[in-house]
């Protein structure tokens, strides 16, 4: 019976992790807040009216402190005095540059979406999640901000995602130490390189493939695992030679 | 005869590196353009002084474009047609947050300042590196910037700090992967806990310990170097203890 919300649940990896949970028993799965910038989104109108009650859409723009405090607000009012259990930070952008680094014109634009709406979301629904009984916040990270791997990735023309990438695992570091003493498990999880209008056509593996992950890891990650930077569980795909393994294990800073 | 650009270089490590750079020999070090936002600094007034066109001040603010473009017009006039050697991107601001990482409100600033700040600049500064002898960049980052450390700096109440560090890592191997192949050296130097404004009087070392060490890094730092995150070096440091080693390894991401 856990309540989830998840953010960027307009389209791509957040609309498909919103679908999969709505389609698990509710003695698992409560209400799932659907949270986006705007409610024109036809997978989000589709799950709302298949999933009356259950799925439940909310206004929430990352880059808004305003509009983040009022989508809180709401929450707690559909809670009605029950907490949020799970926090799924999955809203962000991932900008191309031509010409690399030496043209990146959106990195302070970037790391306020990818990092600091992070942080704005966590923060808001700190007093939700508190009363919570799983405590969980899943923050949508990425293999590609992984620094240690830079040299594989040297290919991605995405300079400002990779560094608000580093720069969000270091934030969820900085919220595990501090909440663990208060039962609290925050996790950066990398969800694959996944066709969505994000990732593109030819990335490695369906929408549905990520979700799926994205939700058993966040099922499976206990007190002990916060802190951790986790890969999706993909089997066979490390015999393939990419940068990617997928072999859901702890993926270096 | 190289040429120097530091900046930050109204106080602290920044003011004592222009000092230290100014009394060795003509024979290795040329001009050194000591860049700050205004030019009210004593140590920056006495440094100009007591080593006329030798030690140039230059007015340049990291938070604004516009000042980075002028700045960067201006050394090119006063280099004639001669590159710029090494450029140390030192300026940055360390804010503590009372109550943690729950009550930062100042993570979009502090990144803009330590990290997009140092992003202006150096690509500002290219095309007059591009033409300089030695090639080098080196980002003042620090060890609490390093992810895999955070357990061991917990108890520091800088968490904006924290993550745009490491942010700053991510930047500088971005920028060394791009430019290796045209001969450039970027690396991050954590230049130990010093005793400056922003340190702190309990800090480790002197302020000149450190800016000698970033000195000889600098100066021992070689194209298999770039991309690297480096400490310094302090003899018996490390029986101390405490989570800073000053045992000139690289400290892990």
């Amino acid at each position: 019976m856990a309540t989830y919300l998840i953010t960027g649940a307009s389209r791509g990896l957040g609309a498909s992790i919103v679908s999969l949970l709505a389609s698990q028993p509710e003695s698992e799965v409560a209400t799932i807040f659907a949270a986006a910038r705007g409610n024109n989104s036809a997978q989000l109108k589709e799950f709302t009216e298949k999933y009356p009650g259950r799925v439940k859409f909310v206004q929430l723009d990352v880059g808004d402190d305003k509009s983040v405090e009022e989508a809180a607000r709401s929450v707690e009012q559909e809670l009605n005095g029950k907490g949020l259990d799970v926090l799924i930070n999955n809203a962000g952008v991932m900008p191309w540059i031509q010409g690399g680094i030496e043209k990146m014109d959106d990195l302070s634009e970037t790391f306020d979406t990818n990092v600091t709406g992070v942080h704005r979301v966590t923060r808001q629904f700190l007093p939700l999640l508190r009363k919570g009984q799983q405590k969980k916040v899943v923050n949508i990270s990425s293999s590609v901000g992984s620094i240690a791997m830079a040299p594989q990735f040297q290919h991605l023309s995405t300079p400002s995602y990779k560094v608000a990438k580093a720069a969000l695992n270091a934030l969820t570091v900085d919220y595990a130490l501090t909440f663990a003493k208060e039962g609290f498990t925050f996790i950066a999880v990398s969800p694959g390189w996944l066709q969505t209008d994000l990732g593109g056509s030819a990335a490695d593996l369906p929408v549905e493939v990520g979700a799926k992950e994205v939700i058993r890891i966040t099922n499976e990650a206990s007190k002990d695992d916060t802190g951790k930077f986790l890969d999706i569980r993909v089997p066979g795909w490390n015999s393939k030679g990419g940068p990617n393994t997928y072999n859901g294990s702890e993926i270096p800073w």
